[in-house]
């Protein structure tokens, strides 16, 4: 339990870490980054990805409840169950530890983030673009089809994961890294790519509790849109990779 | 019959989802990637390919008419023919078949990434633009030599996508997604580079069918030039891997 | 004889034809990658790179003189040697083949690209900027020091090339268009990073014979620069490389 | 000892001859890449960090003496103890060794980066950004929280380097070298991601003896963070991973 509490949490922790800084360098004025634009961002979020895939060995990197959800829904353990690697069963004891590992890393990877850029945040910015760095927003609000993009990217995230399987390679942690690239560079245009529960709530409550100099709103009203997009997206993929294999 | 109609399809559709969907990110005005530029336009379309060659692992992936006809000319079955996966013959009959699976997919695709994209295109933005996002134009119109460009890139696509397998490598849907960035960045330029006669008629549907605000025409006069020039660049692709190998 | 000419014909093809066509895509102004920048030229050049290995699988992929001086001096044979592959031993005769495939292969490789963006080329543009289309030229020109920078970075090429073998990896051809892409971003700043005699001699001719509009000189007092830095630099690696392994 | 010597120094000299060379590429104002942006910068170090892997094989690569440390902390001999390869272990005398040859290398590395761009380097240019070029430096000086920025890169670097073991792929280099492009877009905003003190080091030296046109100051009183920082985090990140595996 503790072994899959510390490696998801590991695993999320750099994902928010690296994802949350490579915003940190695009938007804050003095960054060496800044401007860097939707090139920068994207890759940046995608070798995110590929360290905390990495770092989450110990419990098959989910580092997205969305997945976990996934996985429970295509009706597979959510690791293990070969001869090496015993089997974590999908129950909701497992899950719960998984979402806590996950949440917690994604809160503590921001954290991580506000240190290595604390001076930074202490110069004059938009509270709009602090915000920006730690919670994603909706280019235009409207949660309904907010809703409908979270639903979509996070839909090709799980379901193409599930499906990795099928083809051999041999790229390992770097297939999901340049599939995150792709679904932020793609869908990412309208809300900023959540795809992740975790990678947003934890974050936006890093915003809402760190001092940050000249913050505004943590703009908790939109906070609902990227747990419950990615939640479905991720169990409509599971139901349809499992039809579909 | 079936099975081999849906895996294209589904591949083909995430085809275009990703594919069509950055080019909503880098045109629409308030969209988070907006003026990205090509380099974004063009990683985005190859990590597209990468997302809908794992989807369609149960045809052999070709997610494009011109890949199917190449395939043919060259004188190959569609699909398998080793001891563990059973021979998919070059045929009309199955010709027909992909050729639906691909077009119905790319379609499909389009109406995905409207949907994703939807708050944003009930915004102003330019017809050309929202039409760029659909279907490919050329940038100086020719038809003629719009036609040899899409039979140059294509050939490259097909062509070395057919002398894949006589260099080992285990980079697997990556080989032929790097492939792609390569050509729409280098060939690209004339005419946004189709090199898919579904990828550029199945959106172009969609643009046509579906109520997009302030769209204008669908361009159905150039319409041809995406189809033919593909399938004759496949099909000289097939017979020169013949000759080559 | 014949097989190796045509090999590398077709290799050195395409990664000229794709190579160029990265320029063509950002300088010429009506271009859809037009003012695309060093990135998009800098990757645009290395998946050239990796399309032009997969088609010159037959005789080791040099697709460069460079390369093929450089296993030379190392005192390797140009190709094969193992069971399976026969050997082709380093011989002057093999040597002016592979050179004349090179040569050959790039100045093809130009003319399709100028096919393929032929209605642009009709097009306003610099006569500067056609030229640097097909050939490279230096930021500065100083004849000495520009003949350092290609030494410098045919030598890299080369030297890691070389060493590719001593480490494992199922990267295959992206290995050298990741290094290719490394060079051309870090080193090509002063003179455009010819590194490869032949991939600059064929489009230069090219550009001399080709009926282009508004073109101007095609710079030949120049054009020994790419020739004799990487002959050098290659010779140099493969000396060092024989000393280090 | 003198293998072990020759292999960091070669690969820590291939890291910096292509990694300041980017900053060159991208800072020098006559440059073909000039304004070329963090995505240059980040990639042409991650690709600096593959040609030197390469390049170090005999000694597992660390050409960073923060992977030395980290290693050493973890308990892990700097390379080998397998039945082809002789262990080299922990020891003060060969952590000496692979000190002085990435030193030397890093500094080699920079002068080679200066002979290829001296035409440009004569040409005016921002004393700060011709140091730019060779060294890191602050966005905002702040001795604390830039020292705090370079633990927290090193540490992610050291970490999940340490972690690749655990997860199967075939990367080889280009593991490592997409994690270091990943930590500069994300964390290197702040500092300019030093991440490693040959890198810093070696090339100041070089900045301070080299005969460099209108260069300024080589601001030794920065120039400990870049090697305190990193050490640190290696050491952390090296202890870290002894206790999470």
């Amino acid at each position: 339990m503790l072994e899959i509490f510390t490696s998801e949490l590991v695993g999320t922790a750099l994902l928010t870490l690296l994802g949350t800084g490579v915003v940190a360098a695009a938007l804050l004025p003095k960054s060496k980054g800044f401007d860097g634009g939707w090139v920068l961002i994207t890759f940046g979020w995608g070798f995110a990805v590929f360290a905390g895939v990495f770092a989450a060995f110990k419990t098959g990197a989910h580092i997205n409840p969305a997945v976990t959800v996934g996985l429970w829904a295509n009706g597979q353990p959510f690791f293990g169950g070969t001869d090496e690697i015993a089997e974590v069963p999908a129950t909701i004891a497992n899950a719960s530890v998984y979402f806590g590992g996950q949440l917690t890393g994604a809160f503590l990877g921001a954290v991580l983030m506000f240190l290595a850029y604390k001076r930074l945040f202490d110069d004059e910015a938009p509270a709009a673009a602090k915000l920006g760095i730690f919670a994603t927003g909706p280019a235009v609000r409207s949660y309904g089809w907010n809703l409908v993009t979270e639903i979509i990217g996070t839909f090709v995230l799980v379901f193409v994961v599930i499906l990795f399987g099928s083809t051999p390679t041999e790229l390992g942690p770097l297939a999901v890294a340049l599939l995150v690239v792709g679904i932020g560079m793609s869908l990412g245009g309208p809300t900023g790519y959540a795809i992740n529960p975790a990678r947003d709530l934890g974050p936006r409550l890093a915003h809402a509790l760190l001092p940050i100099k000249g913050k505004g709103s943590s703009d908790w009203s939109y906070s609902w849109v990227p747990i419950v997009g990615p939640l479905i997206g991720g169990v409509l993929a599971g139901l349809a990779a499992l039809a579909y294999i």
